[in-house]
């Protein structure tokens, strides 16, 4: 039990009502009751506030009739800091289950965890507190950090190396080989990718998304990076530190993406860099480099703002054309 | 066995031929023997027919030097209702594979299939004849209806609710933790995601699709909504009755579908909402809230016809343009 | 170990250096030490020359201040000719792991190897050498030839015939239930598909690719085709021989593909068939038939010269309607 009081001082917040009011929990603003707080993230969720029940809403500007309620600059911030404060996490029981299947040479640290099913083999290291869940498969020479958690039926191929608090959801595939295509005469062979890949500290990869090993230097995913799920990340990509790359988009072999990138869904991005603090928009096709500090869009992508003239520029075309023809319908 | 005049008054449909013929099977159009039956679904199967062997075929209208045919208004529904006829379903025997680990609190009813290699944890309930394929993973306090078959390789995480006689084809990932990020300092932190996954009756969930779980209110399902493969259903995501989402579709976390809706392949929806009866055409991108019976393409999406327009306009103005500089090609 | 004349006489190029030099292994030409080869692919990677220590480079044409370096015509073929030199490809140890569950009517072969977990059901074969990755799952009646490699996770259900030296790559899903469907009263009933799939001699398929079992035929993929991660093949499509499928193509049931096409990653092909030896761009979106010999693009993909034309032609109106309206800016 947490008073207003308390909550708003935790939040950093304006506290608009009765301090003394004791919150339990967290649910959504049409769910919440009496003794839980919720949220108004946006100013589409304004509709819902008349109906609401919550004990508290947290806003991010101050509502009319509300009795209580606690103003913040970023609600979705408080929002995290909330769930922090009421969300118990449970410690995974440490332990290998009878089912798993462990290759003698494996080391597995005491505090992991290992579910049902899970497949570990030879020379595998699986750091502190670290959570294989059931299905997965952790092939030769793979070593993953501590604190990390491996989702069910995962796929991490030889000699990836996963740092710490990574988190690898359900289905993804890790370590796959690239498609590097060799044709003579007609005929297609895949190039052996020799090398591996490299995840490092506090990165998670959506569930059923691929990244493929590199051919002959690693493919990396650097610190921070979130990808979201069914991405496809190619042979030797190299994705920079605080990235993140949203559901569907492709990334073809060897592309580049500096620090603090964002790729917006069903983006597909060529062998090309795409600099520092960078940012695709959905469904773009990037065939040339982006330079810094640049948002890009379309197909083939250019500066958003040019986009967005050009897309102006042709709707007034099309409805000069338009007008012109009502005006003078027999005219070629 | 059947009798071509028995077939002809299943099918509801109007018989040319000797009406004693007996069929004992169906195939296709390229293959059926004499003692079979095949379709001509649409027009372009015709050029099939001359060569076909078929005992008869369901047409969709009177075709010529065809000795035995059976006309009918829907031949895909004739289809349907054949095949039902001859397909032999086999149950499935129940009982709990030796390789499969199961939690001792988990309920499974005892007509039940559970296969090799699954894993189902604790207080996980299984309804009548339900079937588990091979290698699936059940999650604490996941609930599964009736009559439901659950495919190989697929993760529920936990306290789903799946309704019954749905269906979740292979290696489909159901409640994996949506793609909820909050930046401070540049550093993106992952909001743990409290909420679930409800899926009611006769759903159908395609292969390798991804159903992420809500925040603070379940993503939900709604009855008969069929998806295909590899499609995204983001966060929150609320999908109506009825729906037909095809493969590769990617639904933005909280977007909303009213019953009846259609989305085209490759399509993405970002968080908005998509009227009752509407229809999303293939690799379109909507950004903005869809009318009900409305049919949108493009990207940004518009009105079908709308967009149809503008590409004709768009065509001719490329036409005339060319031609002008064909005429005056010094001209800048 | 290999001297340099020996490997220039291998990859049949020209030596320019010390003939002597002896060469142990390959490395990407950053990290690459004396006694190691590495390559210089293309243009851009000619500004590491200087800074590698490679003791060899192969390069497509001489390069400036290399001490030792083979020009071969293809550097990629060279490349794949020298891993092949290199690389040393471990047997997998023959024999059934412990953990997998094999139905008593399944033959494999001696020399076969079966990982952890695998499930194998009733009257499979499986053949000669080829090895079958932890956790995957081979439904009944499925055939699968000599060489092949099964990757990790994969469900490769009933019948489906699969050639020698195939690979399928973790997570792939070969035959589930294509997404027929027959509506009736605004209800979507899914048809129950009754073929199979079958893959010929020499096919890889990519990580957590889907292909769809055929209605009444077979889905088929023919010989040498390659296939990359996450593509959506359809139910009764046909793929002809040597193709190549990009990442996160969609096909849609029914659509043909003849021998050696090519098709770029994200894009969507409908029913329709695309000729012999034809090209289509990635994320472009074909909607009707692309006769032999063509590359098309855009969507609704046209011949690709085309596309560019237009859309050259589109960029300079865009350009005289913004010059025009800079000149009179008060105009409609």
């Amino acid at each position: 039990m947490v008073t207003l009081q308390s909550l708003a001082k935790l939040l950093d917040g304006q506290l608009f009502g009765n301090p003394e009011v004791e919150i339990s929990g967290v649910a959504s603003i049409e769910d919440a009751t009496p003794s839980q707080v919720s949220f108004v993230l946006e100013k589409r969720y304004q509709k819902l506030v008349a109906k609401s029940q919550a004990g508290v809403l947290i806003t991010y500007e101050k509502l009319d009739a509300v009795p209580n309620q606690i103003v913040v600059k970023s609600p979705r911030k408080a929002l995290a800091k909330t769930i922090d404060l009421f969300h118990i996490k449970h410690d995974n029981l440490p332990g290998i289950a009878k089912s798993a299947d462990i290759h003698p040479t494996a080391t597995i640290h005491s505090s992991a965890t290992i579910e049902g099913c899970v497949v570990i083999k030879k020379d595998v290291k699986i750091g502190e507190k670290t959570l294989i869940k059931a299905g997965s498969v952790i092939e030769e020479g793979v070593i993953i950090g501590q604190d990390c958690e491996i989702g069910s039926n995962v796929t991490i191929l030889r000699n990836a190396l996963i740092g710490n608090r990574v988190r690898i959801l359900s289905g993804a595939v890790i370590g796959e080989e690239g498609f590097g295509i060799h044709t003579e005469k007609g005929i297609h062979h895949k190039i052996p990718h020799l090398s591996s890949v490299i995840i490092e500290d506090d990165v998670e990869v959506g569930a059923n998304t691929c990244i493929d090993r590199g051919l002959l230097r690693p493919t990396k995913i650097a610190r921070g990076t979130k990808i979201d799920n069914l991405a496809q990340i190619g042979h030797n990509v190299q994705i920079g530190e605080d990235c993140i790359i949203v559901a569907q988009v492709g990334l073809v072999g060897s592309s580049q993406l500096m620090d603090h990138v964002t790729v917006g869904g069903q983006a597909g991005i060529d062998s090309v860099i795409i600099g520092k603090n960078s940012t695709v928009a959905s469904k773009s096709g990037v065939t040339k480099e982006v330079p810094e500090n640049t948002v890009v869009s379309g197909f083939p992508a250019q500066p958003h703002q040019q986009e967005l003239r050009e897309r102006a520029i042709l709707k007034r075309l099309i409805k000069n054309a338009t007008k012109k023809r009502e005006e003078n319908p027999h005219e070629v």
